[in-house]
């Protein structure tokens, strides 16, 4: 499954942002990220307490800001592919329609997904080997890679979780069953 | 265009997601959306600002928390369509498949979709005419909203803007292309 990398986490500032960006990843099926910037222990609490009622298991991992530079070297020597997020890229629409998405999408253990905060260093469009961007607007970075996610990974909204103490029988009338 | 109503806005807890929903909203081609909560017009100025700046209208309006009901009783009233996102509705993979989900992608100007904050009230359930749910897991109401539109609103990740100030030029190398 992919990995996600996001720059930038300021405690008290991102803190409902980030944490609405590891839930997506989770609800999508993405089971490792990892945070460059403020260690945040609440967040990884919560996040935790999600994956204890509603199944999976889930890595949230802090490392300290800088560490995103060698991070990302260190993938590129592995081979991994690097998809960057941001308003300035391809168009999804766009890019889904490639061979390379194709490819791509058959191969998600090897794919890393970045996720850049206010400001992104310049480096990381470089380091990007497919800048990618949901719909080239001033955006949400949860609702880009919520996006992004539902198209890259394969049945990502039926997504299974195991082991959950708690699960919704989905009903359109709502909030009927519920165990 | 489908019309969204978020209930519950506190200025200060939720300002960031607020602003996420309305940049989600207004990327992917909806032009209104009503918050019954805390007025925050700093956060009506920056998404307007952001409309000056790369074109379309987008109409953010403020009204008292206890309005939401009633804006809903009219709605119901002139035969709009509800659909109340909640992770205890029916999930979108099975609702997209219905004849419901294809006549109401036809008829955007009959659609609204509610968006509840923390606590829903009960009534909203009822009220809607469907509940559908983005994957059944704890989820953040930013990355629902956006993979919804996604998925209900026609070529949404292509929507055009009129008279923008600014436009990028997509680029796979990212920010090359910037006019």
């Amino acid at each position: 499954m992919v990995t996600i990398l996001r720059i930038g986490h300021r405690y008290n500032r991102d803190k409902r942002i980030t944490s609405h960006l590891a839930l997506v990843a989770r609800a999508l099926g993405v089971r490792k990220m990892i945070i460059a910037g403020e260690k945040d222990l609440k967040l990884k609490d919560s996040i935790n307490k999600v994956s204890d009622s509603w199944g999976g298991g889930f890595n949230l991992e802090f490392v300290l800001y800088d560490e995103w530079k060698p991070i990302i070297e260190k993938w590129k020597i592995k081979g991994m592919k690097i998809i960057h997020l941001t308003m300035y890229g391809e168009n999804l629409s766009t890019f889904e329609k490639s061979d390379t998405f194709v490819e791509l999408r058959k191969q998600p253990n090897n794919v890393a997904i970045i996720l850049g905060g206010e400001k992104v260093p310049g480096k990381v469009f470089q380091y990007a080997n497919w800048n990618v961007s949901i719909t080239n607007q001033p955006h949400s970075e949860v609702g880009s890679l919520a996006i992004f996610l539902d198209h890259f990974i394969v049945n990502a909204l039926k997504t299974s979780f195991s082991n959950p103490k708690k699960q919704i029988i989905p009903s359109l009338e709502g909030k009927k069953n519920y165990r």
